[in-house]
């Protein structure tokens, strides 16, 4: 990721490299003399694969095409390791303009997960911004770590491995997005955390757990509350067949938003 | 959007500011001494509006109540002055992380549009990134230029007001979107434009302009070609009548993505 | 609807037709010499309308194509004069098929609404087959009532006005249908009602309705219990710019379907 | 099928019967001495099936609880021995209702396939109705002739091998349905098998078909044309999870339906 803009330069041992299969199958890895690609169309040494321009073709032991590309934050979302269920890039994108997460945002996240997530608003905040992600579970914020360290964006999160209950040490940030099951129980902290006029963002899989949800908001101020879905539908990209693929993912979750509103006699008191 | 950080600042005349009603009607107008906003629960002065913190409630001069915000980056696009169709966030979500557009990214798009797509990638790109906007329509092009200073985002974007079939300025850059009705006839002038293995990404109403495009791509080395849709489907957020609203958008386009791909013999010329 | 296979014979007072417009707009109305029906093309007297063949032009008095047709049953019940919500014909679709509707079945549904499922269901039992419809409010019954008489079918639904909490007077019917906002406080008379292996349908629109019926159910032998919704999506049908409409229903309701069983002492003491 | 409103009669030896295992797996078969059902959750044995009650439990060699039902159409549509795509349940219900589908209608359709359609429209039009299904595969049409005895539902259905380029024998039908890869090339002879104002309907995968089949219906007088999409979204029914189901089916295929109309010219001489 970080080396987006060098678009001159040549493969190298350490790149994150992604190569791209004729039916359009993902392999991301990090370019490591001595190892090699094990695939269903042959096998590709990574020895062969340093000092190539990027986007270019190159060829498996047994001739079958690949494309050589600096790996896609979508590429990368889709086929991060995990441990656990992972965040989708068709939700990812809706949160981030929702709650208007770019370069210079300082943001909260809780639960790390696999850090799909923490990838994307890593990448979205830029070096100037700031991400914290509190993970309950220290397996679970290690592999996070290390999924970040991966992609070289480790330097803009801080990973803390924390009971919310006790609360976000931050104060004042821009955004905080809770991926978590029983998220309801936390808005008081969420609240404690955000600067007045902060993005709150939720994912949850049940209605129930929205019900639970849009129960506890309007206690803690938030106003401007919206519930969501976001689906994908993909399409055959073939010419004289075009048509909606058979299958697609009926549910990831609903998103909620909502904005921290502080009331009348608070503002009294602080100006 | 350049006041994101300054949090603890208080409004002040100039400023871009988003009034939000208890039903979450959204108003985005600049604070002009003098001037006043007229809403079916009443008046608000923008004198009685400045000095204010951010995140606090204020009311009309019958006593209803609004929410003063700095404007989300989702609430600009949807409220975007217009004079076209607008690209909704639902579809420019998915596109920024689709076409890994984020700070730093050098992108192209045609046309401008009422400037929707414009002010997001102005905004992801941050103040290191570069937009370049091409618009055939001198007025269309006027109001996108017009949209973006008044967002306070215009230092980032270049627009021109160029006919495509002549090609685009740009070499190399990392990423181009098209959204114009005949995208399909300037596929080679998006390769000439585009680095090698960067993004290109297209957004058509039709099956007949897609079924069009899918047979121009392939001419001009691209691959990792996907078409999809993003549909949004929005729920009452009230806690106990759950429930997806009664209507929603059905369409707005079928996005198609892919990347530029050089042949060997290119790679071998060029290395 | 009983006039289906008399497709030789020609139009005559007191008939039932449908005129479409060249863009698709439907008109339902029985034909009564003396009077006229006015459209924004123009005029079109019931006269000229008698002795017609169907599926054939007519044109109002300024000239306008209109096509003469008896009318299907999808139009009925998209037309069919309302005091509340009806049933949409996708929904109903699904229904029929689910819950193994079709000639000669017996089957309950409450409340009867504007008439539209009863029309349907009577349509689909046929003479062999017998429809109970239950309402509690007077008015609605009435117009339900009226609407089956309009399109021929009222001799084969029973209408009744009665209050639910007492129990259906029928035992041992194939199928009961519930369109009501509290289903779940019916269940146990539904159970009384059916035939052991019979049908429960039920449509609600909120998700608590269904978390509450979903609680409901097993405590009362139902089995084989589904939910599901049917979105149904328009397409332009326009050969040079195949594209969905842009807007379409969102949601009518969650349907929600089950089958009785009986446990194995109750079946001892029957055998 | 046939012994749907017998609901008193005790399972006998011929019945075709349904097995629900409690996840809702379901086996339909006929009860035949001497044979057996093996399933994950053990054997039951034809001969203890017999003589059962409707609606009742059963147990395996391992004591699972099955429950024994009469088959739902639903579930012999879903679970029809094929050689071919099916058509879905979602589908023919849309169709039985938008065609007008219902006791005493004659209809043709082609091809056969593996019968699902051909059986739900044989159930549909009662024994007064009428099935003509053109097949040009010999062995698909006798494995839908064989699914249709299968059912009791074979003596509404004439099925026919032949090429429908040659035309249809029937006339004046009341609706004609085609699943057909190149069902626009017969519009002319679907024309001439219609009764003025009859109902064509189609389903299609793709596109492209879509666009060809928009060209063909106006040379051959249909009116009132659509173009739509059914989607079935499932949910668990999980009263305290209650959430959309991970998977679906994205896409069956595109509906498209039409009346024929005849013009003045025509009826002028028929009349």
């Amino acid at each position: 990721m970080t080396t987006i803009k060098e678009s001159n330069t040549l493969t190298q041992p350490g790149d994150l490299i992604e190569l791209i299969s004729p039916t359009n199958k993902v392999y991301i890895f990090k370019l490591t003399p001595g190892k090699h690609l094990q695939t269903n169309r042959g096998i590709l040494y990574h020895e062969e694969l340093i000092g190539k321009q990027w986007g270019t073709e190159v060829k498996s032991h047994i001739g079958s095409i690949f494309y050589l590309f600096q790996p896609s934050l979508f590429d990368i979302l889709k086929e991060i390791p995990r441990s656990t269920q992972i965040m989708y890039p068709k939700d990812i994108g809706y949160i981030l303009i929702k709650m208007s997460i770019g370069p210079g945002i300082r943001i909260i996240e809780a639960g790390s997960g696999s850090g799909a997530l923490t990838t994307a608003l890593a990448w979205a905040v830029g070096h100037e911004g700031q991400v914290t992600s509190y993970e309950i579970r220290p397996d679970v914020k290690n592999l996070a770590e290390k999924n970040l360290k991966r992609v070289g964006l480790s330097d803009r999160v801080i990973f803390k491995n924390a009971d919310l209950a006790n609360g976000f040490d931050e104060s004042r940030v821009d955004a905080v997005f809770l991926d978590l099951p029983n998220a309801f129980d936390y808005i008081g902290q969420v609240k404690e955390a955000l600067k007045p006029g902060g993005y709150f963002g939720c994912i949850l899989p049940t209605a129930n757990q929205i019900i639970r949800l849009l129960g506890a908001l309007p206690h803690h101020n938030f106003q401007s509350i919206e519930v969501c879905e976001i689906l994908l539908r993909n399409y055959q990209p073939i010419q004289n067949k075009f048509r909606p693929t058979n299958r697609m993912v009926a549910h990831t979750g609903y998103l909620t938003f909502g904005r921290l509103v502080i009331n009348n006699e608070a503002e009294n008191g602080q100006t």
